[in-house]
């Protein structure tokens, strides 16, 4: 969860050309994809390097090995993803389980897990303790352990979580992949994390896992902005299009619950912080999966969302027999 | 560098046992050791854990592999690791140089490296290409990829690196290890890093990797928090006492140059952010050692400090034929 609401326009203002040049450009004026292009750029890919920037997780590869590794970090921030108060042991939870989630994304099983710590002086010990009690249940819970990181003062409480996962060679399951007439599945209910889940969400690690095993997925990422944004990426990953179903997203209860000016669709499809997976099936294999997802998993709801197009760049929702162009987005960090 | 000058003791003020029982423990009560140790006690190990949180890296084992993993974090923020106003392009040497120098500590070869990196909006996105330029040219001459990372919002600007290295499996030298007897090195010249070096060093990367593989090195750190700080750390970690030769440590010219209250030798023991390595040596091999060293390393300065002795826990200075028990200590996290 992010504490400021999705907005439905990117919110950047068009500047004339000379004004823009004159200014240095600030972090502020980009969106966080803009920022991760550029860092892409700076940056050059090293030795067996299978999937740099730009996925859930990089895939490196090391000569003679069975397996790749998967390698992933992700921030968890007081006020932006928690608030002041919050338990130590939803924080340590939230912060495993983002890192835990985009190893799901690849297919890969999670390993070990690293935490840097940042805390104000005034910070309570057993605070520190829940944390890490709650970030070892969950590791625990999915094979992981954690094994190390450091500590440092700070004004406010933060947790950057490192992840290293493993897959067997060649298997993992990247955001590109898709092709036109796949079709698009989500895991579990979407929208209103706001209200809890966001700090009690189970990563699916099992499910990725099984996902990737029997080659169902085709291109998988992990919701952490919103469907609308993470479809985006995949359909930029993928170069497709995409058409969403609106009467097959799954709303959540708790998106049902926020009753505020925006309809429960619009949060199952901006909100963010859902960590379900969202992946793209050959049409050809969708009828067997569906029902080998039921024998397997019967208590996690798999929804058939949408379908890629060839229309590159376009992602529409379409709702009784209307198909609308969707402009909108999920949570942008930094664009204001 | 930390921008707080080190202190000689550790000024905690002790309370009567029922006021401090009343009090809710915070971290600012407790040194930075002492949150690593609680740390500990809330994580488990998992498997193929050969060396967990403790040491400059943990060392994993994967079935099968001729190899160990080393993982390692560590944080480099505005205002406690670097200035307000730094060039980016020397944070981002900084941010990478400590996780490149921890694997370094452990003989090992530096593979890839992900960023965590928070920034206020309103920060330069120039400064941020500059970050990963001076983050890339480093990791490049390493033999090191940037991989990955994420960034967010945040009121000041910081850098949670990652990295990940390889050695021989069962190579990897740890901070036990060290027997009384033993003779203590250090690369280098110590102290003033404040003066420009802590953003500027070079991970002793390829130093690390010949000790380890001529196996010279019995137990071995990289100096991040001070001569005396981290020699306790190896104290700890072998069961040893050291004396520390204050003739033979090699006084950096930014130190003499501090001129402040301190004398140069008391900044070379207390500075931190040498980024140097403290390794221990069978005594029979010291001679071959050194030999051996300035064919290897003819630029690289070797410097025998001191030796282990039997006197667990008792870290001494030794200078013109006295002895003096030495109580202070470098640089502590929060511990105010």
């Amino acid at each position: 969860m992010r504490l400021r609401l999705p907005r439905g326009v990117s919110g950047r203002t068009v500047e004339p050309m000379d004004t823009a040049r004159r200014r240095a450009e600030r972090v502020g004026d980009l969106g966080e994809r803009e920022i991760i292009r550029r860092i892409s750029r700076q940056t050059d890919p090293g030795r067996g390097v299978r999937r740099g920037i730009g996925d859930d997780c990089a895939v490196v590869r090391v000569a003679g090995s069975t397996h790749d590794w998967l390698l992933t970090t992700d921030p968890v921030i007081e006020g932006v993803h928690f608030l002041a108060g919050t338990a130590g042991r939803r924080v340590g939870h939230k912060a495993a389980g983002r890192v835990l989630s985009d190893i799901a994304a690849m297919g890969g099983e999670p390993l070990y897990v690293l935490f840097n710590l940042v805390a104000p002086p005034r910070a309570e010990a057993r605070w520190i303790d829940d944390l890490y009690r709650g970030a070892t249940a969950l590791c625990r819970r999915h094979g992981a352990a954690i094994v190390g990181g450091d500590v440092a003062r700070g004004p406010r409480l933060e947790v950057h979580a490192f992840a290293v996962g493993r897959c067997p060679a060649g298997s993992a399951v990247l955001r590109r992949g898709a092709r036109p007439g796949d079709l698009l599945y989500v895991t579990g209910r979407l929208g209103g994390s706001l209200l809890g889940r966001h700090l009690a969400f189970e990563p699916r690690v099992e499910a990725g896992r099984w996902l990737a095993r029997g080659r169902w997925a085709a291109a998988m990422l992990d919701l952490s902005d919103g469907l609308a944004s993470d479809t985006r990426r995949l359909m930029e990953e993928s170069g497709i299009g995409v058409d969403i179903d609106a009467d097959r997203v799954p709303v959540s209860v708790a998106a049902r619950r926020l009753r505020d000016s925006r309809p429960p669709l619009y949060h199952a499809l901006c909100d963010g912080e859902d960590f379900e997976l969202l992946f793209a099936v050959r049409p050809r294999r969708a009828a067997a999966l569906e029902r080998r997802w039921r024998r397997r998993f019967p208590n996690l709801e798999l929804n058939r969302i949408g379908r890629a197009t060839a229309e590159t760049g376009v992602l529409a929702v379409v709702s009784n027999g209307r198909r609308c162009v969707w402009a909108g987005t999920g949570y942008e960090h930094f664009v204001t």
